[in-house]
């Protein structure tokens, strides 16, 4: 490690040569690959952007000039250069160093991302606050081409083009988002990599002008004129332009040369100007640039093997999956769509097995859930399996597309709830108070992943308007012994108790039965109620538990504004019952990263300290 | 009205020849006038597309075909052919017609639509179902060009390029959105439009090389080579092209001949085609055509002066604009962004006055709130106007670039609650619910106009992280006799009362106040509180009032799940206070059109209604 040992600060890089910044690279690939195969995390994205983000140093100087990281997943090169090297054992670890550029982290990051698409605009302000105070820096966005299916980075795309000062938009096409890229736009920049039409056309005409001497006067003034329109319309890149963008390439993104180059050029152009880098994705790491998508973001490794570690058991995405393909063989009206994350949300199969029927729109929420409502209307049943967190940016298009209109459409909503190492970005712990006030909304939430079959069921086969069905990330506990029979707006009593009565939901109902267990050893007679359905709420049995217990408590992971207690505590409210509710849910704060055992436990969440909490408060009510 | 009184269902249209049509749209744009100038309702968009809807239905047959008006606001002309003539007197009004497309009202109404740009995302499903059910109809958005500059659009025109069946995108280009258009889309448009170098290219280019007779075998081979290239690039609409489009245009989007043309050809095509279509909004209305902005959505007027009736007093919208120019003048750091709405939001002036500190980013609220967090971080103080239930779509962005930062950036709510006539997709009834649970956030609501300069004050100068301020469509009541002074997460009591609190939120204030005068007539004493902050919300205020009140109402025209009173009865119950709660607020339901007065009443958020529901619910109390 002879160079990355002496690189302090962003500083140190400038001081290097290209054979030397090669070398340099090469050793970050080395720590990269020896880190994040122990802690997990986002790899190929930063195996492919090595060179670029030290070119970024390079010829930059992030202490004034702001770079701003799209998606932000691929800013561990850039933290190993300023000065976060050393934190790398403690990456997405509970107080450890951040999976993705945080203001609080350093004065190198400008600006905080997770999601994607939202580079360009944050940029566009950052440019447009430099002038506006008159102030002189670079400010540049690095986006990958698949955060370029997001609509929101067209529309700063659109609105930087009018900019008259510097601004820059890195693009970093590696032909993928997490998986291989798909659209008309992907199709445009594969065209700009590859064909010859394009990067050859301008120097054909100039050549072939060249060569005809003995022209007419006529003749030559047309020629003159062609060539005005050749030269604007032959550029590379005229998608860009057409936009307001000089555009600067293709760039090889894994040369110094052409990097450096390209980027002292688009530092000097007074206005908005595209770089257009082509890098691969996973480059160093044969595993990874074979599967860059299974590297994209992978839990700890063997770097031998490239295998991770850890049992190979279902998740509720698999199980989601399978269900799905399953339920799709028997009714062909059924189609799925995704947005750029097959494999994330376990349609993989489904895209292999019902490729007709499955429609992966890039990273483009919002067109996925009215793309959705289209297929509805016209007959179809899609599944829109998106996370929790993307869902948020698609809130208006469930509102007004879907639900307005009643269409049957299931969304399959992953990674509910607490998700862990991505932190605050990333966890899911909104989306009930996001979607329970949207009419004519059914909302589930599945105790274990058995039950999430059975709902994905329910929500296809069995309703006709929009259902959604929350999920937690990973595998949760098994927890009903038999089968209830799903009935709208019903809840299941799986454990019967005297003294207090817990109505959960979703994952937090095998948490309820376990604070239940040690409840009943402090000789506290706990029954524990599934919610299963958020939305509509099961009035009834909620009256019943009011009549029957003296106190009422409730368990979601999400956040207690909007929540599932807030309504059931109206349901006692409008029916003018007194019973003490004891709400439990996540806090009014945004939630960092660490486990989701971690995470939980802070939150009180976690079956210890909900049954001291429910304890303290049973016997406060019986003061 | 020869013609038009003939005019009872799509297949007469198809009965008539291009001079017939044109006689036709004449009597149609004298129809709209006369009846708009009575009602109010989008009419400069709909006199732009007289010609063009009346193409599509002598060319498409919307009993199969389908056809989706993007916003929808331009769908008066298919209403009227389509048998909902007779019905336009009613139009916007309780139980009448509605000023966007309805599944509901007619069978040729394929997809209800009223916010921007989920035109080819519907059409892309409907199209996608269509070849899975093996059926054989055309499907086309049509779309201005305002909306495409929304990034849904986008992302679904980058999924639909890789269609292989009929999908037509209209494009209706009449340089506007609602003011006029921005960002480099909209240039190139007008370019395309316009400019002689891209509409005479290809003919110059092969007029040139044909002229060249004399060519070496190897000039040759190079001259057919480029004719190919040329061929390729020199197309119009290149843009769309590289996005998987056949491009056609510009079409005179008044002339018979040419729209028909073009959309036989569309029709034939079997993949996605782009028909550009250059039309002028408010087209045969003198006023119109010279203020398209002022007539794009507009109140009744009369027809000989095309002024709007009722006086031209100051409301919400105004009283904001003129506070953020005075307030701007103090300090420039402050800056304001519209997403297309200037003069809607009353920024107008402010775009007038301080044009380097305004940004209109097109109708773009995603990137308007992610481009605010950049400027904010960056050390301005971007106050953002969008209607309630657009800002709908920025619900991600408001989480995750804004409030996670913490971010200093002003969301100014316009139209919140019930706005009235644009019914179901306008209503800005959701607000507080989406709002309430971000955490970071402060909400507040004036309780009339004079508040809403003081509140802005406070976010503006008072405040270092995000404030938003929701306030409703119109005048309202001045109610405020004193200045309270402002102070955060404190309410204020503006009627002293004894025997029931009534705690309402922003324009239910004065609602409140005069239910509180009615009540005073019946013997019972209420005390008026505006809750000023809906978070963090009043919680000392709330205790002293369940301890002085057997019961407390709160009043609020936000849908009741996750609102204002679903907050204040956790506060209750966190604090074991068992005091009788009334929640009033908006039910579980989408809310039609009809006047703003009329829905309020429906749903008993009317004085009288008020006070009726209270002396029940204490009747009820004291029994």
């Amino acid at each position: 490690m002879g160079y990355l040992d002496n690189i302090s600060s962003p500083e140190d890089v400038k001081k290097l040569n290209n054979e030397q910044l090669s070398c340099l690279a090469e050793e970050i690939r080395t720590f990269l690959i020896n880190k994040v195969s122990k802690t997990g995390g986002h790899l190929a994205p930063n195996l492919g952007v090595v060179e670029l983000t030290l070119a970024i140093h390079k010829n930059f100087n992030t202490e004034y000039d702001k770079i701003v990281w799209d998606v932000g997943h691929q800013s561990y090169v850039h933290k190993i250069l300023t000065g976060r090297k050393d934190k790398f054992d403690t990456l997405r670890k509970l107080g450890g160093l951040a999976g993705f550029p945080k203001t609080c982290e350093s004065r190198h990051d400008c600006f905080n991302t997770g999601h994607s698409s939202t580079s360009i605009s944050a940029a566009l302000g950052i440019a447009r606050a430099r002038d506006l105070k008159k102030e002189n820096y670079s400010v540049a966005a690095v986006i990958g081409d698949g955060a370029m299916t997001g609509g929101m980075a067209y529309e700063a795309l659109n609105d930087g083009g009018r900019l008259n000062s510097n601004f820059i938009v890195i693009l970093n096409d590696n032909e993928m988002s997490i998986s291989h890229n798909v659209g008309g736009m992907s199709k445009y920049l594969s065209r700009l990599r590859t064909d010859p039409v394009y990067t050859k056309a301008k120097e054909d005409v100039d050549n072939f002008l060249d060569r005809m001497p003995n022209f007419s006067k006529k003749a030559r003034a047309a020629a003159v004129k062609i060539k005005g329109t050749v030269k604007y319309l032959f550029a590379q890149g005229v998608f860009f332009e057409q936009l307001g963008y000089k555009y600067y390439g293709p760039v090889d993104g894994h040369n110094f040369e052409e990097l450096n180059k390209a980027l002292i050029a688009a530092k000097k152009i007074k206005g908005p100007v595209l770089v257009h880098v082509s890098t691969q994705k996973g480059k160093g790491y044969s595993f990874a640039e074979e599967s860059p998508d299974r590297f994209h973001g992978i839990a700890p490794f063997e770097i031998e093997t490239g295998e991770t570690f850890g049992l190979n058991e279902p998740d509720y995405s698999k199980i989601f999956g399978d269900a799905a393909c399953d339920f799709a063989k028997e009714n062909d009206r059924i189609v799925a769509i995704s947005a750029a994350m097959a494999k994330g949300t376990g349609l993989y199969r489904f895209s292999t097995e019902f490729s007709q029927r499955f429609f992966d729109v890039g990273i483009a929420e919002q067109h996925a859930v009215t793309l959705a409502a289209g297929m509805s209307i016209s007959g179809m049943i899609p599944i829109v399996a998106i996370y929790s967190s993307f869902l948020q940016r698609a809130y208006d298009q469930i509102v007004h597309d879907v639900a307005i209109q009643k269409l049957h459409v299931v969304f399959a909503i992953d990674r509910s709830g607490i998700v862990g190492e991505d932190g605050e970005t990333h966890q899911g712990i909104f989306d009930i108070s996001f979607l329970n006030h949207i009419p004519n909304l059914t909302i589930m939430a599945p105790a274990d992943y058995y039950e999430l079959r059975q709902m994905l069921d329910f929500a296809v086969n069995k309703q006709n308007g929009p259902v959604a069905i929350r999920y937690p990330r990973g595998r949760g506990k098994a927890i009903l012994a038999k089968e209830y029979p799903l009935k709208k707006g019903k809840g299941a009593v799986i454990r019967e108790g005297r003294d207090v009565c817990i109505l959960a939901v979703g994952s937090m109902v095998s948490t309820a039965a376990a604070a239940a267990e040690i409840l009943e050893g402090k000789g506290v007679s706990a029954e524990v109620v599934s919610a299963r359905f958020v939305k509509p709420v099961d009035e009834q049995l909620i009256i019943e538990c009011a009549n029957r217990f003296k106190c009422i408590v409730t368990m979601e992971d999400n956040c207690k504004t909007g929540g599932f207690g807030s309504r059931v505590l109206d349901v006692l409210n409008e029916n003018g019952l007194k019973t003490d509710l004891y709400i439990m849910a996540l806090p009014d704060e945004f939630i960092t990263h660490g486990s989701r055992n971690e995470l939980l436990k802070q939150s009180g969440l976690d079956s210890a300290s909900a049954a001291d909490a429910i304890l303290k408060k049973m016997n406060n009510i019986h003061i």
